[in-house]
């Protein structure tokens, strides 16, 4: 998959947020909501950016997606429109039903072999452009949480 | 639709919300979940209840259902698969995917008149019991918010 540099860019920052999870000790998934007025790269703005949150804070719905869509406040819709969701694990059925909800057109997702949850299949029967990265990294990071911590892993933890 | 006690608990204390909601100047959308062992009245808790706090916390995905299952905290996933949400309005796409991902099996609905989504669909195919109350005062306190702040609402407001 080649990313464009946009692209490239809000990865980068989904992933230094999954990174930064990692470190806190929390579920290391990570993401970005970059706005795109047009292809050019001086017309991207990184609208807000964040990590799964669900272990520092005890928050269960405080998954990587949701907290950015928080972190990036109130927003109208023509924002909304015209940005892309990065994620570093393919989304859970609450953070697919957002990007719905919030009518986001495009979804880049780091890897989906460490929690398939057949969600990406629904987003583009609705309509969004869902980009697979299979980002090693993204892998790794999740490999090491889950065999660090398989408990917290299977109760309740996503993206 | 006659709704049994517990039912009614659950129901009351989802539009007690929406009514804080309504006073707040709020979104006036309220949830509350609920833990049945069984189908005995002293065998169910109200684990968290909760408004759409959009407006007044500028908080984009504090939705109502959203709200209250924070609200309920860190739980495991046999409790989820044991309780009922009850909301005051048909859910939005990442309230019902919240539904899915928490797998919590029974959601009872006060009104879908003002906002009917299609996500009530999207659950029943999914396995989750719905049951729509279609209840007067739900429907009024939505009716005076939009009414009252159109704007608002149209800019991204939901369940």
């Amino acid at each position: 998959m080649t990313l464009n540099n946009i692209d490239k860019l809000g990865f980068a920052t989904a992933l230094a947020e999954a990174r930064k999870g990692s470190r806190e000790g929390g579920v290391p998934i990570g993401a970005a909501l970059v706005y795109h007025a047009s292809s050019a790269e001086a017309d991207c703005v990184v609208l807000g950016s964040a990590h799964n949150q669900r272990i520092q804070k005890s928050a269960p719905t405080l998954h990587a997606e949701i907290a950015t869509i928080e972190d990036a406040g109130q927003l109208s819709a023509d924002v909304y429109e015209k940005s892309t969701l990065y994620t570093t694990l393919s989304p859970c059925s609450m953070c697919a039903g957002a990007i719905l909800f919030y009518k986001i057109p495009r979804v880049v997702i780091g890897e989906n072999a460490s929690a398939s949850t057949g969600e990406e299949e629904w987003l583009r029967s609705r309509g969004v452009e869902v980009i697979l990265v299979n980002n090693e990294e993204c892998k790794e990071l999740m490999r090491n949480f889950i065999e660090n911590k398989p408990e917290a892993w299977n109760n309740g933890s996503s993206s």
